[in-house]
């Protein structure tokens, strides 16, 4: 296999209608972001003190949201770490393949919405932090 | 044309993952809902006295939600007229092509998510309620 396992994160901008009657934002599967979108999941009843997340994905893209209110994103790409704040409804955050992430610093009422790539598919996710190392050194190699 | 263009409305109830970390509703294209997911868009920052909507499609299905708070679903299918109130994340409104809906009574931050069938096309819409009903009568001469 080749070093192209390696993970990334970017910040991804969508467009805003913005009206007095309220303000609306869209995302088209394969326009606005990288994939087509086969699933979409979201967060809520989260408590201030939640941790949630947790996991890495084999193959599986996801884009998250701040629908409303706030939270953290702790992302690792198995050699460096760094933390993201979501916030605001337009701006979500791409995570690609092959990251580890956590998330915490949740605010009253914060609703988390996620795009993702594939259907549930259980036999895609690293559970465990040691196992998702090993994957990542093995590309390092 | 045939009398296929008619319009309906139901009700779609999405799976829950309960915890006390926090609620999770995941919804997959072709599964929990009947299309593909080629949009989505979510209206947030909407004063609690504003009316949205006024518009029908030729085409496009959409199920809307309330991730957060509540609001009321006006819907018409050219020949009558119901509410829908929406405030249950796991509870969403599949809403057929030629249907005239509008929006209104939302609650103090609340969140509206669609899922659409298709990308944006302002051909697909009726923004004028006249022609929304001539073209439902012409499929029940």
């Amino acid at each position: 296999m080749n070093k192209s396992a390696k993970g990334f994160v970017r910040e991804v901008s969508l467009p805003q209608i913005h009206d007095p009657r309220g303000d609306l934002t869209f995302v088209e599967g394969g326009n606005h972001i990288p994939f087509e979108i086969r699933r979409v999941y979201y967060l809520y009843n989260v408590p201030v003190d939640s941790e949630r997340g947790g996991h890495a994905h084999r193959e599986l893209e996801q884009v998250v949201f701040a629908l409303s209110g706030s939270f953290r994103m702790r992302i690792d790409d198995g050699t460096t770490k760094s933390d993201y704040w979501l916030r605001d409804p337009r701006k979500g955050l791409y995570i690609s393949k092959m990251i580890w992430r956590e998330m915490d610093a949740f605010s009253q009422g914060a609703v988390c919405m996620v795009l993702a790539s594939h259907r549930y598919d259980e036999a895609d996710y690293f559970r465990n932090y040691d196992d998702f190392r090993a994957e990542v050194e093995s590309h390092q190699a």
